[in-house]
């Protein structure tokens, strides 16, 4: 059974995002889908790139993600849908895919991105402000029928990729940036575990204060202590133990970190 | 595979949603259940309306639509269900279902419509104040199970309808007003694609500040422009490229709008 | 056809319950998968315990339920999975199925709780941060599938129970609290409807106001009088009528409440 998750800067509110549900089960009834998330900042398409880089890889192969983050509608920004590794993205080329296809190229894997010009596979009248439910959705539906993929349009060779905020070595370390606030008010930086050396002996540096020595979990410190660990997908964050650090530091994406290595890997 | 569809004014945290769907899958357990929108405004009858609407359009046939805005739960309104064209809606009595049943008999369409009083297809024991879960989920369950809508009660000839506000035509135009801001914070109207020329030579004045022409999409103006144009569904909306024209404008449903057509058709 | 229920404090943005859906699809893809809630507060035990304890008797039996409210996550408190009467819990043993749990225990059905150690039933690589998508979501499609609770790990005889907030006797009536507040900001007391007389005729104190005598649903009063009745799940509420008696009152979780019994039961 094919799994199609939907996310889209859409909220939860105004009914497009059961809508698009309707028009796939509409065609291919028998799917699961899960939302990924619906409340991706308006037209930050970054921040969708994000979320569907560090998701995707819990999903079974063949999964088909759709991803509607979309202030080009309408426009000449191409819709395309690509075969990335063992999945699928469906959405506009405008970047969200970049994380999952700079994984599929890094492994090696099968990359195949078709620029969705055959109205065969939309809905028979097209809006020019909602692909999402008149292009993605029926395309992805389509794909979970096994239409392949080069049914659907021609052959793209120079995707949009988004240009992803990366550390700067330092002597020292690096110089690093907040990528993401979680829920929680976890602060996500955008090193990974593999960035720094095993024995966690660094020092992050944010706001004037310094914080040392990686711990494991939340709960290896009391309520309130500021801590740096490894989220759940490996990137460092910083978090407050029970509480909030973005709340606490004021902090907010873009904003610079800077690690201390003490013994570089 | 039946689709079944619920909205309702609950929000997202007490889990009566959840406990809807549990109701249901008892019951019927291979529908596929979308949820369209649970952030109606508390007993805001005429949003969830408006919501259910344009939305039903796109599920198909045979979606049964369970909408739960309900200030008169447990008094004398009725619990309904009804096919209206090729869908089923279930709710209460209170004018939720208007623009589907308007759309059917608009379109000379099946309309049947059934008060919800034979206690066989309730759960054994009903509150006084959640019939989402007590009589609605299980009607819902139990007409994707084939049940026949004559089964589940007595036929209603009067049901009760919202008066919807609609535009009132002027020597150059038409008075409108603002129905539904949506989570982008458009500014959605109660005129329609239809109302209105097709070279979209209009102008549309709000707040003393004059819209002239309509354009396409988003992208066809500039960051931070204010521009109208037909939203996902065919309304005249009022929108600011990749911003909130609701919080620009500090507009509130409700509030007027004047369109000036050059050329009237 | 299973039922797998969600309920977490993660929020609806990052992704994380869509993720927990992948993990469990991959392993059982024909489970239904319900929603409860994801907007528990976080670290909230508390109220994710009561939000199960309300929601789960509307469930068919069978149904799994994973809750994942988690402070402790990574740290030596047990993840643990429990057939709790007719249905299973999976989650940190916190406290989470403390309802659940005593509920089965006074109707004297099957208890048996078991300590996830097991690591051939969890994701191949377990992070410290998140059980929820590693342990949690993967044992209950394994549960799912038919795999019998004892070979997910080893018995567990001294689950964490919380300490439930229990309203005390007084010569008139009881001193009781507010134990939730919902989204309608209908405010709930920690009495049911087996603690007071049939005849409705008590009183409640609550910030010197005095509300006499119990009405049966909201529209039993005119639009905004300050009502007492039961809830959905036989509760002793306060409620605004078609409004927020927590906005009306200020009031929240922990306010003392005095209920006036006027005969007896």
């Amino acid at each position: 059974m094919t799994i199609v998750t939907l996310s889209t800067d859409f909220g939860l509110k105004d009914g497009n995002v059961g809508v698009m549900k309707g028009v796939i089960w509409g065609i291919a009834p028998t799917v699961q889908i899960s939302d990924l998330s619906h409340l991706i900042g308006a037209q930050n398409i970054m921040e969708g790139a994000l979320i569907l880089g560090r998701s995707a890889p819990y999903f079974p192969e063949e999964t088909i993600h759709i991803m509607v983050v979309d202030p080009g509608v309408g426009t000449d920004r191409r819709p395309i849908a690509a075969r990335l590794g063992s999945q699928y993205f469906v959405g506009p080329d405008n970047g969200l895919c970049t994380l999952m296809l700079e994984r599929a190229e890094k492994n090696g894997e099968p990359v195949e991105i078709i620029h969705l010009n055959n109205p065969r596979y939309w809905l028979p009248v097209i809006s020019d402000v909602f692909h999402g439910r008149d292009i993605f959705s029926p395309t992805a539906a389509y794909l979970a029928n096994g239409v392949p993929l080069s049914e659907l349009g021609s052959p793209v060779q120079d995707p949009v990729r988004l240009e992803l905020p990366r550390p700067t070595p330092t002597p020292h370390g690096y110089l690093a940036q907040l990528i993401y606030i979680d829920s929680f008010g976890n602060l996500v930086t955008n090193l990974q575990r593999e960035d720094l050396p095993e024995d966690g002996d660094v020092a992050l540096h944010i706001q004037g204060l310094e914080l040392r020595g990686l711990v494991r979990t939340f709960g290896d410190r009391p309520i309130g202590d500021l801590v740096i660990l490894y989220g759940s997908t490996g990137s460092l964050i910083v978090s407050e133990v029970n509480g909030s650090a973005a709340a606490r530091l004021g902090a907010k994406v873009g904003d610079p970190v800077e690690v201390i290595v003490k013994r570089k890997t």
